[in-house]
């Protein structure tokens, strides 16, 4: 089935859900999921829709200019159409540890991400192996303090070269500069191993056991200029106990880091993930 | 605010959602909330769609005629329109366990309910106290192998009475007979204190620790002629081990028991549940 | 059956379970069940042993002499030693919302709680009657910052003429004065409505919401002299999502609150968490 | 630390415990970790106990013969004794379906069990380069209803060959013989995609579709002669809705039968797990 996807927002009036549902069918579209949500105290209106193009009136090319006229009839319309394909182009960016990096090729193998995982960046050379299995490019650039400037300059030749459009950090150990993260708000997704806002920065397995908590969590989100502040996409926990040292933590943790950015990854390559300032709705 | 809140089911085909949310806005109502759902394989469509009539060029007297008409459009339309005010009359049916019970009209004394506990019927006296504190009528009718006829007479005599809509069997250990459930099909929701379809039947955790099960858990359904077989609405689970004993089960099992009965009524009141079958679509 | 539970803990070396499991086994006691944890960064020992004493060649009034003799062995050992009955006796502290106290009151009504909920104190009148129901005495000290001395003087002589020994703030919305929390380590249970330590102090659930976090929790840990900081004895989580307003987040919470407080009222009365600096452990 | 595991069973009575730490302390061992259960419907006695042997009097190869000793003063006392090294010796049986083999062999080499795989042996050819990238053996032996006398042979033979302790199914389709559980009770994992004992059998994510739950789950369980039906070592759960058709079944099945599988492998490694009757003792 061919499908259109439209994630859109504006400020919330009545009839938005029925001129854009009309617009479909009016094109011959048929109409296979749709979700919206209405933030009262914002007073802003969010929607995803799916509909299925096969017997549209409108071609591809044609959409996103009727689509074009139909958001001018609303305050501050955001909005973007998405296609089934081509599928959009991810690069990952790990250090040493395979856990979500593999998890994440493993995923796209088995058909759990409708994207294209086109290149992996990491700042060791641990995971070209892993790489090579999984028949994905694998660029190693050294990263330290000394030479930012240079690695960020061949990072960002990297994903124009490779026309990336989504950004995932699994596990890289690294801050990403502005030269990276500008221009790519909710293009860049992090794994933080911690429930934010809870152990913000380093070593958070380390912090959860000096407080004695007794759940820890993960949390993927967008990444913003702020460290570990951007917006939460998704977050899940598990229960630890006093016999817990920082090894059962960090080893109780890679399950939940796993699941949680395979998560997010997979929500935002479905076009699912609105961000509205710092909070995301979720479809 | 008022609103109105439509829960209907037809044959898929297109422009289903573009027709309701034109009806809606053709009369000035402002949508709040609209959920929908294909079902692909058996080609029905479901919707969940919520507004606000507070500015409606069609009173609430004049909206099912209207909505009977748009109805007519389409293939084997169900559907059912309700309003926020008069609250649904629910019973609750118990016999000594005041857990769930408790629960329910505790729930109901925060607000988190959006229907009335009219009535409380037992076939024993033990709840009676807790009624009272509540201040929800009690009555005590005996049920047993001699008397069911008589018993069930005399409940659906208070049913009526009561002009009852929703009854609810909050740990009620006796089976209705089909007095009681016929006519009422998505009408009596019951909590089943297993996972079902595992341990179907009397004593589900001596059946649970018998086998050896390292999750227990519970099941909100709508009851129907089959004992434990209906449509399924909510459960829940939660880890046990060896070193359970029944009594740890039962103990462990109300909390889960609470929590789905409570929240399985909560999605009923709040017309979210549309009966597909022998399954249940839950907006 | 009758039983002794003993909570230790003490510098670890070797010989210390054997030395205690003799001193169980050569006075006729039968174990019922023993746990112990070796922290190996503190080089800590903590163990919980439970026992049948109906058999014991020593008395009840005779065993603490005889442990004593046996924890002189050992460098650091603090223990105690408690039995089945006379009950522990529990005040509970409320403000206006009944949810925690209905379900502790509940819980020890049908035999969760091995303890006897002796009093309950609130600074509003609303619970009184939830409490007549239970037949627990209600005590009504109005606490505001104008009267905080008179009130605190009258909380405390009412925790000594009832005998309290563990305190519960379910939900009472007072900080303590240091009169009541001084001597009273590891005596004083809260319920903090978030996952601490993300949202500290007031409104956590506002809190959460500005953050979209996509799990909220709440936590039961022992009061110390600084707010929202001390041991954590039982923390437990759920999923929300954009569609959850403040009101859903504080529902969705009482839920949540519920189950952590009684159960870490249930292993703090049947003598399962030994406080060890600022973590727990829970046996 | 070098360290030894004792796994054991008896008939109830008093003073096990003393009696086995004692045996642990008279022959300078230091108590790392002890944990025991008390059946007492079954008047059994299991426990687990983990001692330091770097100063004990007793070599490895002269402990047994002590055990043995200490064993026959208790009725009926299974016992196993281990040491941290060798490692116990895997062989992992798999299909086509890459996520648990995958997963296993990613926790592996992550230091997260204690064990070696020393073989894969699959019904199919599709995972030998993923086994080539972890550099595992891999052993294609088509197994089908024609040819299964032979393929049992073959795979018997390589158990012997490779000294293989533990049996992993990892989502490996073929119902084992006779030939291969005879002898092997306790010594071969299974993982089954569901929440046994619901869904027995084949195409469980169908039925679980069919049946309409809100959960689904799986469960690692030891092999016996009877499907699906062998001792439970853990479950695991994930909620479903009615958008989810029988691919996101299988999808997130897939996440929960990871989680499991290798907690279950473990736990057992750890010699956390002693089989009683149907059930499982986990330490």
């Amino acid at each position: 089935m061919e499908t259109a996807t439209l994630l859109c927002s504006c400020d919330d009036r009545s009839g938005i859900v029925a001129a854009l549902t009309h617009f479909v069918a009016e094109y011959r579209g048929n109409i296979i999921d749709l979700d919206q949500h209405t933030d009262s105290r914002e007073k802003k209106f969010f929607m995803r829709l799916v509909w299925d193009i096969g017997a549209s009136a409108l071609s591809r090319e044609d959409l996103p200019a009727a689509m074009s006229l139909v958001a001018k009839k609303f305050t501050n319309m955001k909005w973007r159409l998405s296609f089934g394909s081509p599928l959009p182009r991810i690069a990952i960016m790990a250090s040493t540890a395979p856990h979500c990096l593999a998890d994440l090729l493993l995923r796209r193998q088995m058909g759990e991400l409708p994207g294209e995982i086109a290149l992996v960046i990491a700042n060791h050379e641990d995971l070209a192996g892993l790489c090579q299995h999984f028949q994905v490019p694998f660029r190693h650039i050294p990263a330290s303090r000394e030479n930012r400037a240079e690695a960020e300059a061949e990072q960002l030749r990297l994903l124009r070269e490779y026309r990336i459009e989504l950004l995932v950090l699994a596990r890289y150990m690294q801050v990403l500069g502005p030269g990276l993260t500008d221009g790519r708000e909710g293009g860049i997704i992090n794994i933080h191993h911690s429930f934010l806002p809870a152990f913000v920065g380093a070593k958070p397995y380390h912090q959860a056991l000096a407080k004695g908590v007794k759940i820890i969590g993960a949390t993927a989100h967008y990444v913003t200029a702020e460290l570990d502040q951007g917006p939460i996409i998704c977050q899940d926990t598990a229960p630890v106990s006093h016999r817990d040292e920082v090894e059962d933590l960090i080893r109780k943790g890679r399950d939940i880091e796993r699941r949680v950015l395979g998560a997010a990854v997979r929500l935002h390559l479905e076009r699912r993930v609105i961000v509205s300032g710092n909070r995301t709705i979720v479809f």
